[in-house]
């Protein structure tokens, strides 16, 4: 099974627990070597968050789990990156186009 | 014959399996060094993804096949990367004129 | 408990203390290794300032209770990086979209 | 006889051979070390390609050859770099103005 | 007390002493490693010149005292880095959004 | 005399010669390194290109005299660098302004 | 006396002496390093260029002096680096507000 390298999550939360509470639990998670989490929207009760997750091999189910343990729905899964290295997207000339 | 460096691909996708599946099966692909999954679209039934794949010589078919199998259609090869080293498409004076 | 690597707060404040006052103190916090103060609006009163702040461990209450007790107010907590490295929020194809 | 580089050409092709297969090809011609195929534009019979290819000296006929062998028309050479060293196109203060 | 790393100054001044009498009396100041002095309006008595000043511990008040003495008004303090090392003020996605 | 690092010109010719030999006739200069050739426009007798010379010491008149031996004209001489090292033009603030 | 390192000049000047001819001269000046020449506006008797001087500690006066001895005109000085240390002017989060 290859490894998860990179997550990024598009995550709907309430304001409690605060967003360094979520981001240090992630950031806890076994694997996980680092974690970014960069609000976009606030709304009366809630907040939109972008939570990009990094480590050798994440795990994919406990990341979700902790997140939804904290009260947060993932809206969508933007971006994985899984393999032995890290490839990134970039915009292609059909993109541009 | 020469090696495939890169392969860009357009792909649309059923919501099941996930995009972390379908991103570890390509992961796992024989001379696949990384992949890239990017979420750009989504519609009820299924989703737009731009997958990107890495290796020192990526096997087309077989990334086809694997993508296939998981029940997605691809749309459009946008991008290929063949011969000894990785040449980047970069925006020429005609591109911007 | 993971360890806090960035904050970056959005802050409302008064003229007095001054920036450079602000930003010293905040420097001056323990495990705190470089901030950063940016101006983007001016009022008759008050000013609104992006405090970004690097660490090794970063204690965000001792940071938000420097801010206060010099007559800040904390407006939005938009980007934290908890974990052993540094993750960058970076724009996905689903932003760019 | 100074020696080629680079090669961006705009080329017109058929769907079939594929892409990949017009990339193998070219990346397959003597002192090429690599290639690049970005699409750009898709008809019901044909498809617009950017095509980028390097090396220590690119033979410029082998590379028409190869494409209009494989059907391709080559619509315009919008980039040549020749000599010992890589000279990149660089946006002037004229280009901007 | 945390050092003082850079400070970026909007200043008004009249166009004597000249910019380049204005940059040098500021690069003089002790423990300044640089200063870099950039016109972006002129006037017929004034010019609006923002000032942008690097060290391993700048001395804001001599700054400014320097910068008063040869007839400049500081608008604005955009910008200022305090502590150990230099953090960079990058847009986040709430800045983006 | 101090030396001319890079030439960057704008210059109009006739299809043929090809641009391919015009970049390899330009590359063949004494003490010139490497040559750029970039599209801009195409007519029906004429193209327009952008042509970027760069060496240790490239003798102006020499590449002037090729090109025109060529049948090309230049319609303007759009950047010189010139001495012991390469200076870039960069966008200032008062250019953004 | 702080160096300074850097000078960027709006600078009107005739056809002749030619631009070449302008930056060698610049080019020539003691303790230059190296000079960009940049064309942006073409007028039937003037044109408009941004030059650009680097070096360890450039005399103004010498190039304002060879500028003027060829015909030139200094509209502005957009840019100074004085001081040990080249220190570049960036965006702030108040000039892009």
């Amino acid at each position: 099974m290859s490894q998860i390298k990179r997550i990024v999550l598009d995550v709907l939360k309430p304001h409690e627990p605060t967003n360094v509470e979520v981001a240090s639990a992630i950031g806890d998670i076994r694997d996980v070597d680092g974690v970014n989490l960069s609000l976009y929207e606030v709304d009366q009760q809630t907040e939109n968050v972008k939570i990009t997750v990094e480590g050798t091999d994440v795990n994919f189910d406990l990341v979700l789990q902790t997140i939804e343990n904290l009260g947060g729905v993932v809206h969508s899964v933007d971006e994985i990156i899984a393999g032995k290295k890290i490839v990134e997207e970039e915009e292609t000339l059909h993109d541009r186009g």
